[in-house]
């Protein structure tokens, strides 16, 4: 009935290009890559900051909750209307508001694929450093929501060290203007980092001021094969101790080069159990020169082979098997747990073994591979959701990774974020007292709690 | 007499160093780099996070106000105690607490100098990138509290980047551990980057977990000179549009190179009206090529000559005529308006022209000088305060300074903050809107007002 009286009320609001609320149109907006479901009562398409404020000043009149979603490739559940309301998609909000080259600074609105971004800054010889797996088809809006970030981030750092400043609705529909156009600047409180990272919880971001990143002029990929995933991870160990910042350095375990096999044409060694793709970026003499200068940090326990890729053929081959791996997990493991660890460097040889050990204890695949180089590895727990003890032994197995993960110093999530699936874990790594302030936070900036109720907090 | 109770309440609270109570003892803790001066009632020593804890209970139980204080370099007045109460000096907690140097992360109390980690993380082969030019005597808390860079920011980042976690006690004395200890993290709302620049209103930092960066194999340092303030910065344009990041890019303009001529001893060739130091940093053939590369963009309309400093000694003594420049105008100008306004790059040939002209008009010695590299340029008004005109034209000129900045899409400080001098103005950059829900903010995290109060807002 609310929800009646609430799109009464927006009746005539201009800026809302369209209203979905045949429960047929709005199933597929109330699903996000999570698989969780709730349907939502009602789907709006805003085309203007001004339509988003008079939608939030009428949920916040009529209590409707409002879920703010970009494509919905999020995995823990963050897009998901856990208690219906009004679902606020943002494709008609995708515009590139003003590039300002010279400046290396970008205006978009939320919902702009990061993909359309980065082919439109290209021509200008510029990138926007986040850049998640999934970047052709997630919008820059949902990547702030979550701080989602990619390979790059080793060397470039996540969406908070690339975003300048934004333009934002908070819960009460205020427009509030935070951040700077300019590479540094402190005055009043840092809004725009408090923002990202936030889920939605706090308030609609509505426009961004991006900071660009000049196109290397040289690339060079090495990918290096290792006999044991321990051999791979000390040959990290020893790379991100040197002077050389390599701009990505991933990993892949035995279980995912498994899947490249299965599934993918690449050529590796028969005794290969695990796989580092490093990303060299400068000058063409600084990059050549960094190659050189790793390469027999690579080699050593365990060393198998190494290809050094420099055409952009047999980089492009080497990036496609990478971003290939999660959706080829999901296709064959329908029922996986799929983490985002973070730990420091140097306790990745720990972790892997743990997982290693875990794995064999409880019968079931883990595969992890990811962004070693900042330690923030994808732990796959595979299992059939129908046989019983398996879903019970997935459980063990998450919760004793998570314990490892802090006992290290680690974090639960180091870009996918917390949403729905990881809420009841978030008092494993915060203090009630931390979890108490944010509480109070999310109260000043949402006080009627419209804003993505149910997300972060247990 | 508030303060007899709060201080009666103190008594036997361990964790406590020192208490001065004599104004002649409290008279220099009154003071900072502002010269603005309020006698405090009280200024207390803690030695552990939990005497911050209790004293700050105290302070809130005896309405108390509660001003942190690193070592008092900062410009705008922030450490200054306007309502009188505590003052809270990290002195005696200034440990290094942790170094993890295969992970690059430090973790060290407030009170350490920014050169004594230097110093320290060096032996490591590491570096922390905040740099101010005060760095030998100024606090890693205080760099925290304002966001306070230096030249490296221009590769690097400010303390908003460069921290990756904290524990700070609000203004209900609970302890707050917020942020990771790993380059990546998102679990909760960033309340890391909140503290950070926000001027001990919201919260005292207790300890910060520090990113550490490598130190670079090569460092390059290029000294060059043009003719005019205005071919200077179109030389700036021209490196920053190349993929080409310098370290550091820093100006100085004519009157900086008057001064540094009267005081100093630096070759310079007679025409020379404007300076760049230019720092690059890599690995040595990356270093050089890239030297080899900006050297034609250097070049052009009104460009004189052009120094590659390699040597330590050559390149100290080029950096030592930067860093003496803001102490040696604070000995011929006791009265400057020292201002650190940021503008976009593509903007600094306007705005000097602007600068210029402004000076002319109201016969006004303005100096210009700082990080271009970051369109962050210290401007500095130079008046005798005896001189009634005088000092109302430096006023005209700060609030015509002020007014192109912010059309120019600028902000009015990019690394001293707001503190007292400047909260005046802050309406003229954050809306009405903006400053209320960063005021309930304050409120949230400082429900007794006793933080620092009187600062940042109008």
């Amino acid at each position: 009935l609310k929800i009646h009286s609430f799109l009464t009320a927006l009746q005539g609001v201009s800026g809302i290009h369209r209203f979905l609320t045949d429960p047929a149109d709005c199933w597929a907006y109330g699903v996000d890559n999570s698989k969780e479901h709730h349907l939502p009562d009602a789907v709006l398409f805003p085309t203007s900051a001004e339509a988003v404020q008079n939608i939030v000043q009428a949920c916040a009149t009529y209590q409707v909750p409002l879920t703010a979603r970009g494509r919905g490739t999020g995995t823990p559940g963050g897009a998901v209307p856990i208690f219906g309301g009004v679902v606020l998609c943002f494709e008609y909000m995708n515009r590139i508001v003003k590039t300002y080259a010279s400046d290396r600074v970008v205006i978009v609105e939320p919902g702009l694929l990061n993909g359309d971004l980065q082919k439109a800054v290209r021509q200008e010889g510029l990138f926007w450093a986040p850049d998640p797996s999934s970047q052709d088809y997630c919008t820059v809006g949902g990547n702030l929501a979550h701080n989602s970030a990619g390979p790059h981030a080793l060397k470039y750092g996540t969406p908070r060290e690339n975003t300048l400043g934004l333009v934002f609705v908070d819960g009460q529909g205020r427009l509030i203007k935070t951040g700077v156009q300019t590479s540094k600047g402190v005055v009043g409180y840092d809004l725009t980092r408090l923002l990202i990272g936030s889920e939605g919880t706090l308030g609609i971001i509505v426009e961004a001021t991006l900071k660009l990143l000049p196109l290397p002029e040289k690339t060079i990929t090495l990918q290096v094969f290792y006999r044991s995933i321990e051999d791979a991870s000390m040959a990290i160990i020893r790379v991100l101790q040197s002077n050389i910042m390599p701009a990505a350095l991933e990993m892949m375990d035995s279980g995912s080069l498994a899947l490249i096999r299965q599934h993918q044409s690449l050529a590796m060694p028969q005794e290969a159990c695990a796989m580092l793709l490093i990303e060299l970026e400068g000058t063409s003499a600084g990059a050549q020169e960094a190659a050189e200068y790793l390469t027999p940090l690579l080699s050593g326990e365990g060393f198998s082979q190494l290809h050094k890729a420099e055409t952009a053929a047999e980089k492009s081959a080497l990036w496609a098997v990478r971003k290939a791996l999660s959706p080829t997990l999901r296709q064959i493991a329908p029922n996986k747990i799929n983490e985002d660890i973070v730990i420091p460097i140097s306790e990745i040889p720990t972790f892997v073994h743990f997982v290693e050990t875990l794995s064999h204890k409880h019968q079931l695949s883990i595969i992890s591979f990811g962004h070693a180089g900042n330690g923030n590895l994808h732990v796959n727990i595979l299992y059939d959701a129908e046989n019983l003890s398996e879903s019970k032994r997935a459980t063990i197995c998450l919760e004793a990774i998570f314990d490892k993960v802090l006992a290290l110093r680690g974090t639960l999530s180091g870009e996918h974020g917390i949403g729905l699936l990881k809420k009841a874990f978030i008092g494993r790594e915060l203090s009630q007292n931390t979890l108490d302030l944010m509480k109070s936070l999310k109260h000043t900036f949402d006080p009627h709690g419209i804003l993505n109720p149910g997300k972060i907090f247990p």
